[in-house]
C-alpha cells in the first residue's frame, strides 16, 4: 500500500533505476514488514535541470540526487521512520548510488485513503497496517 | 480544488488518455459534489519499466495500472470515499481501462493549503466544502 | 525540507523553467524563513494536453497554468501561507508567467518524515522549524 514516487536523472541506466526501485521496496518490506506484493511504484526520469537540490546543505555533498517520495498509511513510530531512512540509503549504497544523494520524504494518510484495484477500498477489511501499533 | 495526478503508461493513445482524465473528474463532480469547474489534472505518461506494481498483490489481476493520486481537503467521510473508488474504476472501465488496473490513493490538506490563481487562497472565503458535514 | 514539485508546459523554455524554479524558492525564503541553502525541487515539462485546468473557475481566467505541489513541515500559521500563495505568484509575475496561471497547493508531514541525505533523519535534530511557534 505505500505508493513510492522516485525521481531521478536520466543520465542513471535503466537497469540501475530498476536496482533503486527494488532498493527501495526491499527496506519497506525488510523495515516496515509490509508483504513483498504490496509494491506500487512510479519512476520518473528527469533531464539535466529538472532535479534540483544543495549541493552541501546541512554539510551533505550532493551531486546527483534520486528522490523518494512515500506515501503511506500513518501510526509507524518514530525509529521505524528513522531506520527506513537508514535502511534505504543503504541499499541504494548498494547498487552504486552515493547515501549522500539518497532524499525521503514521507507523507502519511490513512487507510480509507486507498484503493489497489477493482475500486474497492481493501485496507478497511485488512486488519491491522504493518509496522503500527494496532 | 482536488489536484489529481494521473499517471499511466505511454502507449495508452492520446484520446484515451484524456477520456481517462474525464472519467476520473466525472467521479469527484459526481460523488464528492465539486463543482464541474473545479478542475486541476496532472497527467504523466511513463515508457515501460517506469510504473511498477505487483501482478496480484490481494488477489487483483494486474496488467497495465493506472495511478491516480489525489490531493484534496479533509473532511469527506470513508462511505463518500469508499464509493469515489468505485465510480472512478466504473467510469475508467466505460472507456476500457481493465478495473483491475485502476489504483486511487488520496492525501488530505486543508482549505488553507490552495491558491487557484492570482495568489490569493480562495477556498478561505468559500465557505463549506462540498461533501463535508461543514 | 521543503519538497517542491512543479509542473508545467514545455513550451516554456529551459530558462523561464529556472526562473520559475527561483520564483517559488525565493519566496519560501523569503515568508516562510528557510534557509536559503534548504531548496529540493523538481520540475517535471509536459507535452501539451497533459495539463489540464478550468479555464476560469472562481473567475481566475487561466490559459497556461503551472502547478506547484509543496511538501512541508506542518505548522505553519496561516497568514504566513496566505502571504506565502501572494509572493509565490509575485515572483512568477516578475518573470512573466501570468498571476492567474499560478496554482499552490500545499501538503504537510512532521519533522520524522524527511530525511535529506545519507539515511539520517536531519530535522529530528534541527530545533524549530522556520516559520512555526515552535
Amino acid at each position: 500500500m505505500p505508493l513510492v514516487r522516485i525521481d531521478l536523472a536520466d543520465s542513471r541506466p535503466a537497469d540501475l533505476r530498476r536496482a533503486i526501485a527494488d532498493g527501495v521496496h526491499d527496506a519497506l518490506v525488510a523495515v516496515v514488514g509490509i508483504p513483498a506484493g504490496d509494491r506500487f511504484q512510479l519512476l520518473t526520469a528527469h533531464p539535466a535541470g529538472e532535479l534540483v537540490f544543495d549541493a552541501d546543505y546541512l554539510g551533505v555533498r550532493r551531486m546527483d540526487v534520486v528522490y523518494v517520495q512515500i506515501t503511506l498509511v500513518a501510526g509507524r513510530p518514530r525509529p521505524l521512520k528513522v531506520e527506513l531512512f537508514r535502511r534505504i540509503a543503504a541499499n541504494l549504497a548498494a547498487v552504486g548510488v552515493r547515501p549522500e544523494d539518497v532524499h525521503v520524504t514521507l507523507t502519511e494518510n490513512t487507510v480509507e485513503d486507498w484503493s489497489v484495484g477493482n475500486g474497492e477500498a481493501q485496507l478497511l477489511a485488512l486488519g491491522p497496517v504493518a509496522g503500527t501499533a494496532g
